[in-house]
């Protein structure tokens, strides 16, 4: 097969997000100490959280509302003012928090582009994800970023569509098997998951093994031979 | 001159955006008026809103954190409780609120959407942006949809290269001097102000009527003809 372009997700495949998210969570645990148990504290905001993820999508400015939210159940209105304070500034933090690739990212998205159009492909907030590649460095290997709202089999075969020469001659690496890899399967690329240690339950899913396209890897160190095998 | 793509502005262009922050306003203003005077709350958000602009970027839920920050500076950390669950509620009110096009957008944009290849360019919660276009029935007019963190110069000549055939055979229409219509002229393209009733301070600029690409409307109406002018 001819294989033009290669999508990337961005979050945990690049670089640390869910690290952040959870540095951010236990500092809000032991803010709200006084008032609600860790476990108690981590399902009430799972539930705030996906009962907003409608309206508010991913990314840090809807965690930090949710997080405001779960405060104000768990610790009641009287007590509220200081704990809030420090959650709008965790949340500032988050959003000026400095990038840095994960292992092996730098190089292999380097020797990556010199073969195929690189597409970024990810969730979040429009403005925390432009400045995140402009400070990993790794923003002039690729050729489009598609900041989207969900990633479901339309958009990979919108983005292929677009930015490159259709779903069929493309692949697509990640770290969620729901948003990276599933749908980009589904619309006819191949697609490689790259675990995360960490990963956001709601991404959870059972791996595809009996799809000869999908490919489960160690590292993204692993992806340029992965991808040439398909190649010729 | 050959035109083929005409890029729209959303909010305050094709429906209502900028008096749903005054409502939101307003009852902020009211909430907080046992603290502050409502003319010093004003200057007060907007310090705040400014200072959070580069983090935040343009849309419902920084709008809402800068609110809650505004809030803990003017009521102090004691008396905040009730007022934040307030300021969260009106945010994911604002964020399911009904999407009504301006007058005579629906009749006006089918008809540009039967000539020109039409591109809406916007900036604002990507996931919010989604929704209130899928909301207001306008969507299926649209070739493209641009959610973008700043419209500068080089965001009118990417989208218009993207989508088009070039910013020298492109028209901008909207709302804001400063956004929609200065760099669009400066990339090479035609431009359309269309004024809203009520514009946010931020984006005040002087018209430049000096500039023979420039045109001044009173009503989206009036775009079809004056684009027409400009072809043949």
């Amino acid at each position: 097969m001819r294989l033009t372009t290669v999508g990337l997700d961005a979050d945990d495949t690049l670089w640390h997000n869910e690290t952040i998210f959870r540095l951010s969570l236990a500092r809000f645990a032991q803010l709200l100490e006084p008032y609600c148990e860790a476990r108690d504290l981590e399902a009430r905001l799972a539930r705030v959280e996906r009962r907003n993820l409608r309206l508010y999508g991913y990314g840090v400015k809807g965690f930090t509302l949710s997080l405001i939210e779960t405060a104000m159940e768990a610790a009641g209105e009287a007590e509220i003012g200081p704990v809030i304070r420090d959650i709008l500034a965790a949340g500032r933090e988050m959003l000026s928090h400095p990038v840095e690739p994960l292992p092996q990212v730098e190089h292999t998205v380097a020797r990556l582009a010199g073969r195929y159009r690189l597409v970024l492909i990810t969730k979040g907030d429009l403005m925390d994800q432009e400045r995140k590649l402009a400070a990993s460095g790794l923003g002039d290997h690729f050729a489009a970023v598609e900041i989207v709202s969900e990633k479901t089999v339309q958009t990979y075969e919108r983005v292929f569509e677009r930015h490159g020469t259709g779903a069929s001659q493309a692949a697509m690496a990640g770290n969620s098997l729901r948003s990276d890899i599933l749908p980009a399967l589904a619309a006819g690329a191949l697609a490689a998951h790259i675990p995360y240690p960490l990963t956001w339950t709601h991404e959870d899913a059972e791996p595809p093994i009996h799809d000869a396209r999908f490919g489960q890897l160690a590292s993204i160190a692993e992806l340029p031979a992965w991808l040439e095998r398909w190649e010729g």
